[in-house]
């Protein structure tokens, strides 16, 4: 067991509210969370605090890990001149190997960032769980149907290996977005939701060119769509969601459907502001996700909770939109319910010890007026001081434990980007 | 002398370059950039690059350093409310040595965040200056005179007093802004700048309010008025320049007027975004400030930088606005000929040892495509390795050299916003 001691923790049940309790872990799961006792087990590692906060760490909701080999390749691009002159061709190029290495990379900025888990939806799936199962880090793969997959059956075939490959890993069913995907293959997405009773999530309404060939195409937008060929009948979502109508809104809100928000990668790439604060107060369900590394180019959740709330405020030209604490239940609990991880979204005994310690003792969390403020508005990499996934420590004071040496995957990464040049 | 080696070295004349070269270091000012010699001194102190980046440190353009005191105190406000209801009031009870405390700890933020000199606006100028000289952090002061000032001939012996006081500080002319300050009072500055041949500075057009009163007022927007009044006749500038007409763009940049853009500031206070990539192809001079933490709430010029050019690629619609080797040129270059500290803006001999090393080795700069792409759109405060101002370190590996212990800083000023409370 591990134990926690000396510090604050951040929860969120039954609201939000910072206690000086302490936390053991055992095995995978937190196994006490309360005032310190006298009747100890014997610990294999006692962490002193010294002030700091421990809190459920971030879900980034939203991700393709391995994009990290196009950072900073493929800038200044609208997403449509992105994807076929930048994306495509490259990610045609890419290997198992490369997979592997640009994961582990992600893997790496995730831990560093306080992600315990994230949401995926890339290519080379087997090379993906290997980092990921590797290194100890949690995902969430969603399905990316779309017109260039030779097998459409692989989609099943994946649901069913991937959630039961390892306790790490599960699968959730989707398409990659309308716009990519025919009707057809939509109609047998839903048809898998509707046979397994699963949750279906895709690439939605992420820009205007997007809702308008839809509606040129079948008269709808993307979430009216997908919404009558029963692809949201158990649930699900949109990625990006940014140019909703007041229609998708309300059909978001009365499904219970999750709006997942991409803020960074929506910037980067010209594609607008989604309507947080609007989404927020129909009642949609919201969590945030980092997009990959191409569009970002960071994955650092601090950066996305800061432009979810702050540009919300441009936005509706109101400085009070979307405070703090709304942020944060978006990144911890949010995106662990639109992973389906309801058992690592919060501090609590028996859920899973996906967890990070913040440093408070740096200039950027002080003073003390408020800590989930602190902690939105002026939060940085720099206060991640530990990062735990299933009970397991994958990052603290600046080292990672992800089952190779940094060294070796940027040695790798920058080996592949060089071969890309030929 | 200190020798930086066995890295790489960013410049920006002639233009923007990497170069394998390195770096002396003699007192304060850069004794040689080149290729390694046999013919070298006895050096004090050799640190290994190891392939790290080495370049010109940021410059703050436009800061309230002190304001750390507030930050997280007064979120969710507009501009005016947050004056009114949070600012002012709790500025009245700042006092000498929470002023002194507080600019401590935003000096601690900035060199963690590799600024190495802010352009300050504030109250209690002894105070500010002893932490900055102190800590070995280079300070401009600008002039805030306002209304509220008891004594308009300060502003002169304080030009004088701060401009001889020590080589770490200089002072600038200027006033608090136009919606602050009395006709007569913008007169008594414009004068000083026409007795001093001096640059004159303020916050300008930072909402659409300001400028529609200041039409309704003057019948001209801030930067016309100012200009009339002779404000603008030695250079100088605008902090914000949020709400330009195409008219006062054209201004700007025919009389080579610095516009100071705080991109983070402007989000937080739901104040709009200002027109960057229209100054910047207009031919405006630019600079990049954090404005204070009260309404940012970081210190962190990563984010800033990311922000400035986020935010022109939503506005314009364009995912090519603002390209990062821009923004590193506003960051670096533009902040030290704002702040006329010529000598502060370049890694070449003979200018002032203001300098940062950054670690290329962290999952965020990996891989290298592009290092100015990858530092300005993925870079973070995990980077900054090293900060040195005037030839002295600051800050290295996460410690801080600036006079005194980070916890008794912390704890002084925990202590003067309990105060706060009663």
């Amino acid at each position: 067991m591990i134990r926690f001691y000396n510090g604050r923790v951040l929860r969120f049940q039954p609201e939000l509210r910072l206690t000086e309790d302490e936390v053991w872990v055992d095995g995978g799961r937190i196994a006490y969370v309360g005032p310190a006792r006298t009747d100890r087990p014997a610990f294999e590692r006692q962490i002193d605090l010294k002030g700091d906060l421990l809190m459920p760490g971030f879900k980034n909701a939203h991700s393709h890990t391995a994009m990290t080999f196009l950072r900073s390749k493929a800038d200044n691009l609208p997403l449509d001149r992105w994807l076929s002159e930048q994306v495509w061709p490259n990610e045609a190029r890419l290997t198992d190997e490369a997979v592997y290495t640009f994961t582990k990379l992600g893997i790496m900025e995730y831990v560093s960032s306080g992600i315990t888990a994230c949401f995926d939806m890339y290519v080379h799936n087997d090379a993906f769980t290997a980092a990921c199962i590797e290194a100890g880090f949690r995902a969430v793969i969603c399905s990316g149907l779309n017109n260039f997959d030779r097998d459409v059956e692989q989609t099943e075939r994946d649901y069913l290996k991937y959630n039961s490959l390892h306790e790490l890993i599960s699968f959730r069913l989707g398409i990659h977005a309308e716009y990519t995907t025919c009707m057809e293959r939509m109609e047998y997405a839903a048809g898998l939701a509707e046979k397994y009773h699963a949750p279906c999530f895709t690439h939605l309404s992420e820009t205007k060119a997007e809702v308008e060939g839809c509606i040129a195409r079948y008269g709808k937008t993307p979430p009216q769509l997908l919404d009558e060929l029963g692809f949201f009948r158990y649930g699900g979502g949109g990625y990006h969601c940014v140019h909703m109508s007041g229609e998708d809104i309300a059909l978001f809100a009365e499904k219970g459907l999750w709006a997942v928000t991409c803020p960074g990668s929506n910037l980067k790439l010209a594609s607008g502001v989604a309507p947080i604060e609007k989404l927020r107060k129909a009642g949609v369900k919201l969590a945030i996700g980092t997009d990959g590394a191409a569009s970002n180019n960071a994955l650092d959740f601090f950066r996305e909770m800061y432009l979810v709330t702050a540009l919300q405020k441009l936005v509706e030209g109101d400085a009070s939109a979307c405070p703090a604490g709304e942020v944060l239940r978006m990144a911890c609990v949010g995106g662990a319910g639109a992973m389906g991880l309801d058992d690592c979204d919060d501090i609590a005994p028996g859920k899973k010890a996906d967890l990070i310690v913040i440093d408070l003792c740096r200039p950027n969390m002080q003073p003390v007026h408020s800590i989930p403020d602190n902690l939105v508005y002026a939060g940085s990499k720099e206060n991640v001081r530990l990062t735990m996934v299933n009970g397991k420590i994958l990052y603290e004071n600046g080292e990672f434990f992800v089952g190779e040496e940094p060294e070796r995957i940027y040695a790798a990464g920058n080996a592949f980007i060089r071969e890309l040049k030929k």
